[in-house]
């Protein structure tokens, strides 16, 4: 028996898109998981030439769902000296009765990059504090962008402040640059302390192995999102600020422990094993978020299986695949 | 970028095939396997409806390779009932350099069942006794089938001694009269020691969670090939034989520990943790393999990913695809 097996390619995936619903439902895929509905064993990871490329697959089964779901998610970041994208990839979704393939999304990275905009936003409106002045944006990439993009129309201010390595000062400053043209009032900080004394919202989106901030210049009442660290070895935050933190979720314990930042700050004893929630659990409201403008607040997302599942679902309905 | 991501049907890998290759690529696979040439990270698995379905995803880098594979082979046992084949499944050929799929070889499970085809009958002829009367086939399904077709042109002897727990006799039946068709002298045996005391070349090619035979049945001299053992909680053999064998191979140490009857072995004390030796270090004649005819001799196969990184690259070249 021959299978036909469609690929959709990404300009159809595009044009059956709207954030709202993806916010929907990746909501709803941290729930499930937090709710242990998901059949999600740990992701494979490949590394090329040291750190110069990478690729994670993670695949599961939300028990029940019609399909499964495996996302191949790819990152090189030389490319772009050959005119190409960091990122690309695929999502095969399968069949859960039958174990065959069903449809191949020619993504090129895009559904992990739309989940991971939703995830954040997700993140941040969280456990935001009331008196937010400015975004802090640490990062200046491809996910830095989207995720000021998504979560904007939920914030009342326009104000973001970047910063970066020197390694990327360059490419933040052109970020900058494009942020003010999008209708933010965007600007650069000379250093990650006039970051973190002038933002309450800070978000880490790099691919950083040392701490990018000091933990003595965060100021009570912010809320950070750490969106980079996402395999061994990476580290975005300065672990004295898990121990000062009144709330730290996490998308998955084991993983967080293992890829995030929650991990380093656990092995560097500033935090105990246990001192996490479960992000699903404050979205459901099952646990309570930020109480007071003065607390300290983390979120460590190191990206689950659940949310491919949740958007290749989302995209098979909206194609009418079956 | 909008990626044409082409997927080769089945016919098209079918017309391209030999066995002869496959075999001479596996066989390179296993001894890359052995000296440490391929990143391959443990395989992901996931199970469905108990255990009446799973899905297998094996993935990994042979050191400077063009390309890398993801492998996804999935096995729904109930599929005949609506006229479906068991397993199914596809290829995704990654390019190392970029992170971009190449292709998408819709191989439909056979290149599973090809590799693992030529894997036993690789291992079959490793370390076979000189005086082989007759092969013993523990089992009557695909890669029943298969590994008697494969492993035929370089036996001398026809004679087929087929046995499977009372549940598959009917289907046992079938497949002994299929054999003979295929000019196999096969008959059926009544219980596994009819099968053991005659065979001096076993093939272990079910799905069970107990062993099939019993070591005091198995007679000095005799080769055991293993496949069946693939994931956590499988058993076929006897775990006392792995203390009688003179030598024990496995294709991947710590898989099989976790996976394979040499785990179940080690796990009942029957066999030390460093009781075996890498397989490929026998194909490439590092190790002795056998040394007489009086000595049992086990290859204990789980499935490892340069396997199917190799299928997968000759799959490319064989297609022109770059």
């Amino acid at each position: 028996m021959q299978t036909e097996l469609e690929v959709i390619p990404l300009d159809r995936l595009k044009s059956v898109f709207d954030k709202e619903t993806i916010i929907d439902k990746v909501k709803e895929a941290y729930i499930s998981h937090a709710e242990g509905k998901v059949n999600s064993p740990a992701p494979g990871q490949l590394l090329f030439d040291g750190r110069k490329g990478d690729c994670h697959i993670k695949f599961g089964h939300v028990i029940e769902a019609p399909y499964f779901a495996i996302k191949i998610a790819s990152g090189h970041y030389d490319n772009p000296k050959i005119g190409l994208p960091v990122n690309s990839g695929l999502v095969i979704v399968m069949s859960a009765k039958t174990g065959r393939p069903v449809t191949i999304l020619a993504d090129e990275g895009w559904i992990t990059s739309w989940r991971t905009a939703a995830a954040g936003c997700l993140a941040a409106r969280s456990m935001l504090p009331s008196n937010l002045d400015a975004v802090g944006m640490i990062g200046s990439g491809h996910q830095a962008g989207l995720q000021l993009e998504w979560v904007s129309p939920f914030l009342d201010t326009k104000k973001v402040i970047v910063w970066n390595v020197d390694k990327f000062k360059a490419e933040a400053e052109v970020f900058v640059s494009e942020l003010n043209q999008k209708g933010f009032d965007a600007r650069f900080a000379d250093n990650s302390q006039e970051l973190t004394e002038k933002c309450r919202l800070i978000y880490t989106t790099t691919p950083s192995t040392q701490a990018l901030f000091d933990s003595s210049h965060i100021k009570p009442g912010t809320h950070i999102v750490a969106l980079g660290a996402d395999s061994p070895g990476k580290q975005e935050l300065d672990t004295e600020v898990f121990g000062r933190a009144s709330k730290i979720a996490t998308d998955d314990h084991k993983q967080c422990l293992d890829h995030g930042d929650f991990g380093n700050a656990v092995r560097a004893g500033k935090v105990s094993e246990n001192g996490d929630v479960k992000f699903g659990d404050i979205l459901s409201g099952k646990i309570q978020g930020r109480t007071s403008d003065e607390e300290i607040t983390i979120v460590d997302l190191t990206g689950i299986p659940a949310l491919d599942i949740a958007m290749a679902t989302l995209f098979c309905e909206r194609l009418g695949i079956q």
